[in-house]
């Protein structure tokens, strides 16, 4: 079936609209850029030196413009970032309004209303009353320093606590949390950690993640399966010797390296309790998962816990500026407070005026258009078009998510899970298919154990109209038919 | 002497300005803040807990107002960042056309004109000819983020090169590189380490800092002070076996942590040498020292050694924005591409288009208007005013510093080097008397070995005026009047 059908038959059962089929009629593929050679080559570092991105020229609303002429439908908000979309005036006015009055001050001595403020809108206690106990922010540059920040504020708190023997992290396999050195100590997107490994963290172990879908056994119930992993979680703290431990760390619904990976019920609050038990702070990780992408505000909302720390990032300054924070509850906050009464880390672009202008410029729009309700219900409808669409499909092994943040793993077999050959690449030939008939998408491989497994992942934003998530669907089994019709034929 | 007094004695000799009073006039003493309480406090996490920071709500040029109704000459560009002063209209203009095409892009898929434009336009090779062979620009948004980046491309280029033994840093003690955990594990600011030392990277070691004022034994002559410096770096690569060894980083002139300290001649040609014998990277950090704040676009042009890695930040987006970058030699280059073809390495914020479209606002102004040679030329002017007006005074141990990247080592004993009791807290009475009369400098303590030792750097914007430069330094005196004073008194 040709996309433009596709996108007339999901159109025609929403209210038929005049540029339903406008993606299909646009996004011809782009053409190919060779790879540079060193003559011709650019200075700037891309993320491969053989594979030429695309330049975007514009972006507006749900849609990112090409050089080549491609009218690209962003059905993944960059990676989650883009919650408003692109080219939002508003924003623009609201960051060159701050630049107008200070763009940088030096926080030793000074500080901004735009940081100040961005600091009390966020921890505001959200619209429906939920009680996060949440009371400071330090806002920085990207969701890798609040990782790597946050690690520090736990180290902190134990010594100023007097538990100066606490340095060890436990996190849990298949999990992401920057790029930093320190960051990526704690996570496990082994990819990412190869050529690294020998100079990253020591103190940092791994448990399992709480993802039902490959690891949950056959006969096991979901109660015997997170019963099972706080068994093991509390096994690791006893070979560390809890009173060792400074933190658990965690991402509410797993990011990209798995794909939308809600823990099983029960499992947060089974968390908390053991580090309770051993005083043992959580730390959940909402970079990627946070800001209304589940369809709340936080992800933890959903879980009946209260974190001590929180990360956020990408949907915080929505892609218009790199801005991300570490949230810390009245707990950690006291305890510094009682002791050298500072968090001991400072950065120059810490609290930076323009990027937390920008953020609240965001921030704002979101709670006036009630985004993150917008989001909620949005993701039903993506959910229910996404189960409709791909159920049957032979090589759709899960549809999972929350919010407007989904995705699809890809199994060979259904019945057995057995993934595809990591020469397959079905994830990124996937993504390539999408691509080519107007539509961005977030691929991922090494799904289920950072080798094996492929998902795709679905993050638009929170403004995507109704039209445009039918389009995104559409698309997404089109590009799959392809694959399909591929792996069936080779 | 009244401030004012020695204003017009200061301007008297520059061509007496009808504004040179005005800062004596308005600057009064900021209102005291009291430290907040529980009840009345603020979301953002300041650096203290106790002392609220006082609220900048306009900054213009070299002026910081605030919302005391104080107005404060920026002596030291917040640290060292501001190099085109605040407000600029250009640096506006040039943000809001970049939102008004695209705010953000997944660099997975898609570039920006922005960005390439920024990585051509820096590294350029500069104005006056210098060969600098660095070949790309890797865009983040802070010095420890590009610092931490930095330390993984190192790492890389061995596990490329098939030398993955490698798994050592080798840095120098008195020099800071950042406040990730990987950046401050390679970094010896002492006061900024104490919590976290448990927790750091164990694989980094420290030689002695190049840094003569304090550590060049008496009848040692320069050449016999480097080669002693250069043996012990030779002694402790020896002792790792350099085979073993990543990169050698420091700060070709040091920052925050010692004052605007430059090696001795022919320290870093010798560090150089070294590091090509036993194929050790040689990382220079530039973050504070910089885009042509040490008069020479890059700081390492005045030490005739070309680098393989190089990290830049404060003066790229002169605080307009956050953003930093790794800028690496065609060896480095070269090795990648022969092997995985990529920098492991990836943020979601990298080459963040509107932080690259500011930067390069800042860097085109900087390059049409001459700044850099301003900032030389200026710096002739700064060290003449500051040895003539501070090399009397009995508690100034040394004047030392290249371009507008000054410092005063304050020591009790001139002869002996006697530094002050820490309790004495010299360098931050010393800030706060100036802070009063109006003018912003950066204080520092621990000049000596991160305990022992004060100083205050003077790192004004390029852009300064001569009667603005002529006042500071005025006000410099008066600030340091009032602490001899008070210590003469007690």
């Amino acid at each position: 079936m040709a996309p433009s059908v596709l996108l007339e038959t999901i159109s025609s059962n929403d209210g038929a609209s005049t540029t339903s089929t406008r993606i299909a009629a646009t996004a011809t593929a782009p053409a190919t850029v060779p790879p540079e050679s060193r003559s011709q080559e650019r200075r700037l570092m891309h993320r491969s030196l053989t594979e030429s991105p695309y330049e975007v020229i514009s972006a507006s609303g749900s849609y990112l413009h090409l050089s080549t002429g491609a009218l690209i439908l962003d059905g993944c908000g960059g990676a989650a970032v883009a919650i408003i979309g692109h080219g939002n005036e508003e924003v623009m006015a609201a960051t060159v309004a701050q630049m107008q009055k200070v763009s940088y001050v030096h926080t030793l001595s000074y500080t901004t209303s735009s940081a100040e403020d961005l600091a009390n809108f966020i921890l505001e206690v959200s619209p429906g009353g939920f009680q996060h106990g949440l009371e400071k922010a330090y806002f920085c540059g990207s969701g890798s320093e609040a990782n790597d920040a946050a690690l520090k504020l736990a180290r902190q708190y134990f010594y100023e606590k007097g538990e100066p023997q606490r340095k060890f992290f436990v996190s849990r396999a298949q999990s992401y949390h920057g790029n930093s050195v320190a960051s990526m100590s704690v996570s496990s997107n082994l990819p990412r950690k190869v050529p690294y490994q020998d100079i990253l963290m020591r103190n940092v172990s791994f448990v399992s993640p709480a993802y039902a879908y490959q690891y949950q056994r056959s006969g096991e119930t979901e109660q015997e399966y997170v019963a099972r992993l706080i068994a093991e979680l509390d096994a690791e703290f006893q070979r560390i010797g809890p009173e060792n431990v400074i933190s658990f760390i965690a991402e509410p619904v797993v990011g990209a390296t798995s794909g939308c990976v809600a823990a099983p019920k029960g499992y947060f609050a089974g968390v908390r309790k053991l580090c309770d038990k051993y005083g043992i702070l959580l730390h959940l990780d909402e970079i990627m998962c946070g800001m209304g992408r589940t369809g709340t505000y936080f992800a933890f909302e959903q879980e009946n816990v209260l974190p001590d720390i929180v990360t956020i990032g990408k949907g915080l300054g929505g892609g218009y500026a790199p801005v991300a924070a570490v949230l810390m509850s009245s707990k950690i906050v006291d305890t510094l407070r009682a002791g050298s009464a500072a968090f001991n880390h400072g950065q120059t672009y810490q609290a930076h005026p323009v990027t937390c202008a920008t953020a609240l410029a965001v921030q704002k729009i979101v709670r006036r258009e009630s985004l993150v309700q917008r989001c909620a219900l949005m993701g039903m409808l993506l959910s229910k078009l996404l189960m409709d669409t791909f159920s049957g499909c032979k090589f759709v092994g899960d549809i999972r998510g929350r919010g407007l943040f989904w995705a699809i793993e890809f199994v060979r077999d259904k019945t057995t899970k057995e993934t595809f050959s990591t020469s397959c690449h079905f994830g990124y030939n996937f993504q390539q298919n999408a691509f080519k008939l107007g539509l961005a998408v977030y691929p991922g491989a090494g799904t289920v154990d950072g080798v094996r497994g492929d998902h795709v992942i679905i993050a638009p934003p929170f403004t995507t109209s109704v039209v445009d998530l039918g389009k995104m669907v559409a698309l997404l089994k089109e590009a799959y038919v392809q694959e399909e019709t591929r792996l069936d034929l080779s």
